[in-house]
């Protein structure tokens, strides 16, 4: 579909407010179970950086953002790097609710069987044939093998809670 | 906490393989039930632009991908954008299921009640009490004014699906 077409889709403004012009979408939480097991995939799995840590004692919760960045532009200095990350597009924040990793029929709701709702979170990868033989090789689970169903061209990994990570490869 | 206490967090991968170097969280998926008063919100009031649509006829659902983006930017060659969404961090997709919109009883769970698990989406802005007062101005629905609870420098807002925005400002 045409720029031209998809700015007269009905309900969008075609030229946003300048209002909005700095406006970033910054990020999206999920909640985690097993903290431990969550920051092993996203960092090992994926190549997420843990960029900051928030502990609130008193409510027994803490907060986990994680990026998808080169590890040299990580800001070293503690203000200036929550700044960062605060800034930026594309951060993922787990939350945890201490102790719900030592239940064990505690689970989290993945949006998607009902009540739906959030249905999955994407990661874009260069060459999707070679990053969907190594999370084989390091025994991810699928949702949806590159071979499954109709869309050759997008898988879908499971993380440790269930929740759902698209594969994609944009030029496919 | 320093940079060298997050990298050594249990369960960090503090150098993430080179295999995941050009890794993109490039997405985030939530299901609307109006996708005309979705696509109102988020280009109006938060000012996301509609970069492609896929309309999937048979399985009478559609896709709208939108990115928060100086529309300068956006390619207008329709397979130069895709590539160029695909590549992106940030990236807001929509699924709308074909006539939700006319069930008044139809709702989707916005993951903050039982059964939890998806938290919010989060918008970051340069000044947050102009950007509040603005929310006010247009009638948007809060979860949470910066006046409300002990948390004076975030915000939440509400869209039409009563999903959760989180407002925050880089350097507060």
């Amino acid at each position: 579909m045409s720029l031209d077409h998809l700015n007269s889709v009905p309900g969008v403004t075609a030229q946003p407010e300048a209002a909005t012009s700095q406006f970033v979408f910054n990020h999206t939480m999920l909640r985690v179970k097993n903290i431990e097991r969550s920051l092993d995939f996203y960092t090992r799995v994926l190549g997420f950086s843990l960029v900051e840590k928030r502990d609130f004692a008193e409510a027994q919760f803490s907060l986990y953002f994680l990026a998808l960045v080169d590890k040299s532009t990580i800001p070293t200095d503690d203000k200036a790097r929550t700044t960062w990350m605060k800034s930026m597009p594309g951060v993922l924040e787990l939350t945890h609710n201490h102790g719900t990793e030592n239940d064990a029929d505690f689970a989290y709701h993945d949006g998607n069987s009902d009540p739906r709702g959030f249905g999955h979170i994407c990661v874009s990868v260069p060459d999707i044939h070679a990053a969907c033989e190594r999370f084989e090789t390091l025994g991810v689970d699928f949702q949806k093998r590159l071979t499954d169903g109709r869309m050759k061209s997008i898988a879908f990994i499971k993380d440790p809670d269930g929740y759902w990570v698209e594969i994609i490869q944009p030029d496919l």
